[in-house]
C-alpha cells in the first residue's frame, strides 16, 4: 500500500491538537553552530510518544507486553529554517491520518509562542501482533490515545 | 522546484558508490531493544559526509569560511527490517542527482558482506551563498568530491 | 591545584538548590534496557545550564562573545539504581564551591517527588580569559547566576 | 569498600593495551564549538565494549542471558585540551584493575598517531550475579576478555 503523505505547507499552516516544548541545548548544534537535523527529526518523536502517553497509552508497559506494536516503516522531515542553542520552540503534533493498518501521523516544529514554522515531520507506522507480526487494525487503547 | 525523490526499492537494489562501515553500539538502540529509527537516519548522514572527505572535501575548513553551503532541505528514510546492538552494516552512497542548485542523494544500509538492504535513505540539499544566502551553482569543490 | 571532591553521600542527601526536571526518554536507555550511564551524566550538565540561565546567565551570548570561558576540566557520576523508561525524575544541583577560579558544582539526580538519590555527579570548571586562556577570578555575572 | 582510583597523569602516560579509533563527528560538537564533554566520556564506553569483544566476549549475548553482571557504579573523565569535528583520534584501554568483584578500568584519548593525550577516563564496574544482584568473582569469560 502506498505511503500516505502530507503536503509540508498544510502541516506548517495547520491546527495543533497537542504541544510538546522543546529547548535547543547546547550539545544539540553540530559544526555548522545550528540544531543537527536529526534532532529536529527526534523532537518530533519525543512530541510522539508524549502525545499517545497525554491520551492515556502506557507506553513503557505496552512496548513490553502489549499484544499489538506499531513500527515504524518511513519517516520524513522539511526544514524551512535553522534553529540554535537556546532557542524555544513547540513539536506539535498537527495530523493523525490512520487508514486500516496504517497510521500516518504530521507534525510542525514552531518557535514557542508564535505561528513561525521552521520544520515539518512525519511518520507512518503500521500495526502488527506481536506474536506473528502480521498486520492488524488499530488496537483500542491507541485509538483513544489518537483520539479517534 | 519539487524534491526529487528516489524510489526506495530501487536504492534498496543499486549499485553502492561508496561504504561506510557501522556498527550498532550499545546505546544506538531503544526502549524496544532495536536500534532508534533516528540512529539510521544519522547513520546515512555520518555516510554522506565520510564520502565527501573521501572524495577530497575538506569539510571542517569548508564548513567555517567556504563561500557555498549546502543546507538540507528534507530528509526521508525507510525502515525494513530492525537491526540490533553488534550488528555490522554498511552504509552506502547510491545515487547523487544534481540539478541547478538541488542535489539528492540516496542511501541504502546494508548488513555487512550482504545485499540485505535493511533501510534506505534520501537528503534534498540546496546550494546556497554563504554572503547572500541565494540559490547557485554546486561549486567545483563540491562537484569534485561528488564525482560530477 | 588538586580538584575539589564533594563526598557522593553527602550530594545523595543535600538540599537541592535547584531542580531540573528529567523524563526518561525511548532512547534514552541501552542494549541493557535501563537508561545509558552517559544520558545521567548529560542530564546533570542540562541541569547545570538551566540553573545558570534560572540564575541571569545570558548563556547563548556568553559562550559567543563573553570575556570569560569556563571550559570543564573534570567530571564524575556515581551510580546507584538503574532507571527506565518513562520514569519521571529530577536533576538538582546540590553544591556550589568556588575558590579562586575554581569552581566544583555537585548534583544529585532523584526519583520525582522524593528523596530517593539514584546517582550523584560533579563538575569541576576552570574560568580563564577569552583572549588569553589564562586563569581569571569567577566573573561578576556568573557569581551572580551561582548565588555568590 | 574505597573505589579504586587512577591518577590522570599516569593514564596519560601509560601504554595502550587496546585502541579504538574515533573520529570526532559533525554532530559530536556543542555550541561553544568542542566535542561535548559527555562525548568524550562516551568514546571511551566504546572503545571499553570494542576491547570486550576483541577479547572475544560476545556481549550481545552476554547481556541477554550471562548469568552475571558488570553494572557500572562510579565513572570520571579529566579534560585536557578541546578535540574538534574531524580530529582523529584513539581512545585507548589503558589499566585494568581487578580486586574481587571490582573491577576499574583506565583510558586515554589521543590524537591518532601521536602521543598527545587529550583526556582520560575511567570506569568502576562491580559484578553481580543476574539472579540474586549479588557481588561475584569476575566469570571466567570475563577473565579471559580482559587478558587475566
Amino acid at each position: 500500500m502506498a505511503l500516505h503523505r502530507f503536503d509540508p505547507k498544510a502541516l506548517s499552516a495547520g491546527t495543533p491538537r497537542f504541544s510538546h516544548p522543546v529547548q535547543v541545548l547546547f550539545q544539540d548544534v553540530d559544526a555548522a553552530g545550528i540544531a543537527f537535523y536529526a534532532r529536529i527529526t527526534t523532537w518530533f518523536h519525543d512530541a510522539w510518544f508524549a502525545f499517545l502517553m497525554d491520551g492515556g497509552l502506557d507506553l513503557p508497559t505496552d512496548l513490553k507486553s502489549g499484544p499489538t506494536l506499531a513500527p515504524m516503516r518511513h519517516t520524513e522531515t522539511d526544514y524551512f529554517s535553522p534553529v540554535r542553542f537556546g532557542d524555544r520552540l513547540e513539536a506539535e503534533v498537527v495530523e493523525v491520518h490512520l487508514e486500516g493498518s496504517n497510521l500516518t501521523v504530521g507534525f510542525r516544529l514552531v518557535r514557542a509562542g508564535t505561528d513561525e514554522s521552521v520544520a515539518t515531520g512525519q511518520q507512518n507506522h503500521v500495526f502488527v501482533s506481536r506474536a506473528a507480526f502480521e498486520r492488524v487494525e488499530a488496537p483500542a487503547n491507541w485509538r483513544s490515545a489518537l483520539g479517534l
